[in-house]
């Protein structure tokens, strides 16, 4: 195929074992046939003044124009003066919607079968405005940020995915007999969204108690959707029903059709560079990637080939128990495409 | 033994199925011959315009006076103008640290074995501050205020509760990477106290990567201490881990030595009245209350005796699996006693 059928997509390998898992995503979409085409950006060196951050302008350019980017983890440099790489990516790309799909691998056993759940996280907002001061000595505040716009899209993006992913249900998580206002807002609009989709169950549940219906009954949720700190914290609990965050697809949804696929784990430092990274949450998130892309067929060939090299057991990289390497485990991968 | 013997303890048996478990606490108190007198409060049924809900002001005396105290679920009565039962009690009583044990019940299986923790959350200030707004249409804040001398008193509390208790480690829960500011003051104050303890191990764990730990391997906590939010959210989930809040005791710690022990499950109006409900929450509840009044010995023979009549399973309530009444649970205890 000549380079005007390709599909340009931006690649953020990231720090740490972020470039040996990004390799694994080039090797694997190069063995099935991928239509895109790369555009490697790494973070800066020095402080960008037009992101105040690490990140460069060109960098976050290059998702604009394509709409659509994979993500590595990215370790924010320690330092002042300077914004988180994440939060930096999400405010400047507005990506409102975080997606982070959570189900049991067949074949790797944790405490939990057949879990199947799909956190969607605000990520804008909330508990992440970033607005905080001391009061007096001793006294310090933050400011949680709920509005309307930013309830009412995510809301929308919860339903509308639940609806063309054949969900039935659609649970709000909230801390609204505290928070009324902020939670109630949030509350509010995701039930003015919901009565726009009679067919899709919806239902309102407190956070913690939410949490302990997860870790003793997970099959009694479906779609979940919630301001930004419960998204945080309730994507990572699903993530180790299932195995750990090594193992779980993210997706950021922005304004304007960007998609920003992501690995959420972190960067590893202590094993970066040895070959031995598990290279799985980046290419489920890849995989995550070319459905947004509409490329279903390629998405799930390359996802069955993932699960049935974990399924069958025979390469798995250390943290799921065996002794292969990053490299081993891809060339299983490519075997069974 | 004469009347001047008795010590004097508040009994709140709250609403739903309050009074059933109440009533089981107090037949395994007089069958094991504990030296308590209970002084019984309702909750009133108009709004007290000395506590500004619907808590008696004589209620709240009668906790002061006596500095201890058992609490059964309390149902907020729906309405506005008044302020919730439970965050009234823990304002007013100043009761500043929620302690939560948490631990897997011999012969009660779940998916966790050997599970042995100890929440400890702040219960005056943080998310819980009450102080909410509008700021233009569509747009509301919520405060969350973190003061050194709250999370000073719960950091010591958590540190000398670890000491006396043979504990290891204590581990502060927090999201100080996005709330430097309020979360980075909670971490500073579990430093300083940390550095009083060297024979403590202390680490800092953030909250999504502890709930991610938490669902993995539980076993690699033991004294959980944080701001009032996380400790709400985080407490439920290791409840979930032993089988829920109708298995695991509270006691809030108060200002002038004053300890409420409570059941933090719902009042299950669907079940009251029909003696059906599990007491074993209040039960193991009152035990820690009788261990803050150094009846430990009282306190092991009664927590052996719930322990055993769970263990041997031919008596268990409906929510356990089980088919025994309130009554027939409550009796066997005091057989094994
Ligand atoms: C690294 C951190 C700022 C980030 C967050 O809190 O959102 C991470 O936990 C995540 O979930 O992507
Ligand atoms: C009922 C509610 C206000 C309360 C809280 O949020 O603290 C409850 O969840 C608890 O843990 O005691």
């Amino acid at each position: 195929s000549s380079d005007s059928n390709l599909i340009r997509a931006t690649l953020f390998p990231g720090d740490g074992i972020g470039p040996e898992i990004a390799q694994s995503v080039k090797q694997v979409f190069s063995s099935a046939g991928v239509p895109i085409e790369w555009e490697e950006h790494y973070v800066g060196t020095e402080i960008d003044p037009r992101t105040q951050s690490f990140l460069t302008w060109e960098s976050l350019e290059s998702v604009r124009r394509n709409k659509v980017g994979l993500k590595g983890p990215m370790a924010t440099p320690i330092g002042k003066g300077h914004r988180s790489l994440n939060l930096t990516l999400r405010k400047e790309l507005n990506l409102y919607a975080n997606v982070r799909p959570c189900y049991s691998l067949p074949g790797y056993k944790t405490r939990y079968d057949n879990v199947d759940l799909i956190t969607i996280r605000e990520n804008t907002e909330g508990e992440y405005s970033g607005l905080e001061h001391q009061v007096v000595r001793g006294v310090v505040e933050s400011l949680k940020i709920i509005t309307r716009q930013a309830s009412m899209r995510v809301a929308e993006y919860a339903f509308h995915y639940a609806k063309t992913h054949g969900r039935q249900r659609v649970s709000a998580i909230h801390k609204a007999n505290i928070m009324q206002k902020t939670d109630g807002l949030f509350l509010k609009c995701c039930r003015e969204v919901a009565g726009k989709y009679p067919e899709i169950v919806y239902e309102e549940v407190v956070i913690d108690n939410c949490c302990m219906m997860l870790v003793k009954s997970p099959s009694l949720f479906d779609v979940l959707v919630m301001p930004n700190l419960y998204g945080d914290i309730i994507s990572d609990l699903c993530a180790g029903l299932i195995g750990g965050l090594g193992l779980t697809p993210s997706c950021n949804i922005g304004e304007g059709g960007i998609a920003l696929a992501e690995a959420v784990h972190g960067s590893a430092p202590d094993i970066a560079g040895k070959n031995l990274a598990n290279p799985t949450a980046l290419l489920l998130s890849a995989v995550s990637m070319l459905r947004h892309l509409e490329l279903n067929d390629k998405a799930d060939q390359i996802q069955d080939a993932i699960l049935k090299t974990i399924a069958e057991g025979k390469y798995r990289t250390g943290d799921l128990g065996g002794k292969s390497t990053t490299t081993e485990f891809t060339n299983a991968i490519c075997d069974h495409l």
